[in-house]
């Protein structure tokens, strides 16, 4: 296991949580923003692989788990405040549970939220009917 | 004032607010990471210049109000569970109240934090002494 930095110091909230925003390394894509607690951040930093901590499952959230679509993850940063983090991921396929690349695809246009992208890939064919 | 989408379906917080990652709009640099309340975002989207809420200070952040440092909002955009959002923004100057271009100077690297950019403006010029 490589060795961690402190972990300790992060500023996480009530929850324990701190938001990690995941961003494709080579294109500057944002394609994410999910939450982490120290473990999930330990686990990511030791195997090079994002686990996020999911709020609404309570549980860890091995980011390709079930759709194969992983993250690899180029390098871990962290805010002047110490309260979000960045991460440098490799994205496997798509970010989005929606089979969208990224998950920001609605953009304020016009007095409405406009859908600026389209799916590349069926959620059925990600997650199985 | 220009027509706003819908801003009452976002998912705010238990506090009302809503994460927002600001994304320099032609270099893809993720420059900070802040937070907006309904009415701030409302701002932001009427006047084109971004308005966070403090959580340290308890009221509107008008970045830029004190250091110079605006962010004129090209696009204002929302993830698929719209509970965070990203502003695409042309960034005056630099974002990081330590006179770094961004926010996100640590990284994790052989066991600590260590620090990669250097500030490109003395905190003191930016704020005054």
């Amino acid at each position: 296991m490589e060795k961690l930095p402190d972990l300790a110091t992060l500023k996480y909230n009530e929850q324990g949580l701190i938001p990690a925003i995941a961003q494709q390394y080579d294109t500057g894509e944002v394609l994410m923003m999910a939450w982490m607690n120290q473990t999930s951040l330990a686990e990511t930093l030791s195997t090079g692989v994002a686990c996020y901590w999911s709020r609404s499952r309570n549980r860890f959230w091995r980011k390709g788990e079930s759709s194969g679509q992983v993250q690899t993850v180029k390098a871990v940063r962290l805010d002047c405040d110490k309260d979000t983090l960045l991460l440098l991921v490799d994205q496997q396929g798509v970010a989005c549970h929606t089979g969208r690349h990224n998950c920001f695809y609605l953009e304020a246009q016009d007095g409405s939220w406009k859908t600026i992208t389209d799916p590349e890939i069926d959620p059925e064919e990600l997650y199985g009917k």
